[in-house]
This record gives C-alpha cells, sequence and structure tokens, in this order.
C-alpha cells in the first residue's frame, strides 16, 4: 500500500513535468504562429489548451485523492500543496500561450510584430520558454543550482520589457497605435509566462530547501 | 480539540472574506489614485500590497497546519484545498491594484485616462471591484444564487473591454500610443481583477454543490 502511495507520489511529479512539456510546446509554437502568421500553429495552440486544462484537472484530482486517502504529513503534505499550485501557474502558461497565439490570429494574414520589435520579441518569447523549461528542470531533478539561471533570467526578462516599451514610445515609432497595443499586451504575455516559471521553481526550493520563496509581483 | 479544529476552519474563512474585503479596498483607491492622479491613494496601495501578502502567507500557513495536524476529509479537506487557490486569487488581485496604482503614479500629475475614456474605466473599475464584493459574498454567506450576478458582471466586462478596444482603435483617437498603452494595459488589469473574482466565486460554488468550476480562460 505504501509503495502505491510513493509510485503515486512519484507520478504526480512526472505527470507535471510532462505538462510543464506541454506548456513550454505550446509557448513554442504560439511564438511561431505569431512571427510567422502561422495559422495552422496558432489553431493548434488555442484548440491544444483543453488538453492543458484537462491535465490540470487531472493532476488536481490526484493530488486531492492522495490527500483524501493516505493523509500525508510533512514533506509529501508540502509537496501535494506545491503540486496544487504548479499546476495552476502550468495551466495559465498554457492561458497565456493562447492569448498570444490569438493575438496572431487576429492580425492574419499580416505579421502582428512589425519587423523593428521582431529581434526583442523572439528575445523575450525565447527567454519565457528556456524559464518554463529551467523550471520543469528544477521540478524533475531537484536541481536547486538551476534557481540561479531563473533568477538571472528573469532580470533578462525585465530588460527586455524596458527595452520594449522604450521603443514603443520612442519619437521613431511609425507604426501606430494598433501595433502598439499588440505589442504591449504581448510583451505582458511574455513577462507574465516568465513570472509563473519563477514561482514554479521557488516552491520547489522552497521544498528542498526550506527556504521560503519570495512572492512573484 | 475537535471545537478548536471548527474554529479554526470558520476563522479561515473569515480571514479570506477579510482579505477579500482589504483588496477590494485597494481596487477602489487604487481607481482613485487613476482617475484623480491622487498620489496619497497610490502610495497607499502599493505599499499596502506587502500587508495583502502576509494576508495570504498567514492563512496558507493556517490552512496547511490543518492539513497537516488534523487530517480533514471529504468537506473540510475541500474546503482547504479550494483555500489554498482563493488565496491566490485575492493575492493576485492586490498585486493587479498595485498595478493600477503605478500605471497612475507614472503618469503624475497628468491623469492617465484621457477625458474621453474616463466613463469607460470608472464603470470597468466599479464592474470589477462589484465582482470581488460578489465573490467576497458568495463565499461569507454561502450564497449560490449570487453566483449568477458574478456571471453577469463577468459579460459586462467582457463588453467594456470590448467597447475600451474600439475607443482605442478608432479614427477618432487623438491620444497618441502612450495612453493607448496604458489603456490597453489597464483594460487587461481590471479584466483579470474580475476573472480572479469568478474563479473564486466557482470554487465556493463547486464547494457547495459539488458541480465542477468551468476553468476561466
Amino acid at each position: 500500500m505504501r509503495d502505491l502511495y510513493y509510485d503515486q507520489l512519484d507520478g504526480i511529479v512526472d505527470d507535471l513535468v510532462s505538462m510543464a512539456s506541454t506548456v513550454r510546446e505550446a509557448v513554442l509554437e504560439s511564438t511561431q504562429a505569431l512571427l510567422n502568421a502561422d495559422q495552422a500553429a496558432a489553431e493548434a495552440v488555442i484548440s491544444g489548451d483543453k488538453s492543458v486544462d484537462e491535465a490540470r484537472e487531472l493532476i488536481e484530482e490526484q493530488a486531492f485523492q492522495l490527500l483524501a486517502t493516505q493523509q500525508p504529513v510533512a514533506g509529501d503534505l508540502r509537496m501535494l500543496v506545491a503540486t496544487l499550485r504548479m499546476v495552476a501557474d502550468l495551466e495559465r502558461i498554457g492561458d497565456l500561450a493562447g492569448h498570444v497565439a490569438k493575438v496572431a490570429r487576429l492580425r492574419m494574414p499580416a505579421v502582428a510584430v512589425p519587423p523593428t520589435l521582431r529581434e526583442t520579441i523572439t528575445t523575450m518569447a525565447s527567454v519565457a520558454e528556456t524559464m518554463v523549461d529551467s523550471a520543469a528542470r528544477i521540478l524533475a531533478e531537484r536541481d536547486v543550482e538551476a534557481a540561479a539561471d531563473l533568477e538571472r533570467e528573469d532580470d533578462q526578462m525585465d530588460q527586455l520589457r524596458r527595452s520594449l516599451f522604450r521603443t514603443l514610445l520612442s519619437d521613431e515609432w511609425s507604426y501606430g497605435v494598433e501595433p502598439a497595443i499588440d505589442i504591449a499586451l504581448l510583451g505582458r504575455y511574455y513577462e507574465r509566462i516568465g513570472d509563473h516559471a519563477v514561482s514554479m521553481g521557488r516552491r520547489v526550493i522552497y521544498l528542498v530547501t526550506g527556504e521560503h520563496p519570495v512572492t512573484v509581483a
């Protein structure tokens, strides 16, 4: 019985890691939709969000069943409580990838990102995706050292956001209001993806080290 | 011992309701800061967010202690798990009120909202605040009927967002890029406050009726 219990606990972590991989793919694919006005990619992300939501429900239900039937204590209990928070972070990352895909779709067949910001948005998307990957790695391998990567990536995201807004508000901005709004919202979506990755990473660090995670604003 | 347990369970709900009242105040005050370029109000919201974060930590820790020491089952367990999610929603509402206050502060002594959108933003803020209030009422009184109010308010928020974007993208928009970005982000913040209220309300409905909450995109 206890062996089954530990198998189930491990299974939940595996499912979280697998869900992290799914939403990371969604971030990649939505960015491809965005930068290439790729309709098929956009539709795949938007319709794929349903399976992300289902994965969340499944993991939540498994965690709940373990809480109800095994009455875990101490570290196992903390892990299950953290699971409930992390699965919410992952679901939001999926939602945010969907928002990116919807901005992309709204402007098709045009590309929503003006040439002058293509590089910045590409980098932001890449940093966001790397952050989700770092969080998944921290989760899968309890790799506390990787937390430093995540903080560094978070700083980079912050710089990218500032650079984005400098461009939007400079005198050279010639694309008008609509692309500016698109870009401001896209920047926000990628930034929030990064925030959720940081939040996940910090939860794992807390589980492993007992050091309280700092709140992400 | 069991009496103390039930007192503690009730205490957690009371604390959540009180936290909902605090963040609702923050939404009100940040809107006042925004519409009147009121520096004191903006600073109060921004510095007050720390106490919201502390309230979250306290409620989380209480819920965790009850899970660890009382091993609740069935309805009580579902309530505690829901508490962990609702406290995260409330914290985010506090963060979002802080974001509104920061946009307000950034444009002071000017008012960030152009006259032509003052009414729409005022209504959005009011709907957002009403939604937080509805969620708190559902939580405090297990008032399942109030859930219909929340869904209606959510529809209204959706219409307001569309109206906001129509104005920003119309030929009559004469305020340029910076206010357009401010308004797009503000609209997003109020909309997300509403989403978190809906998410909270649906969790309570699920607790009371056993009907699964629909996911908020």
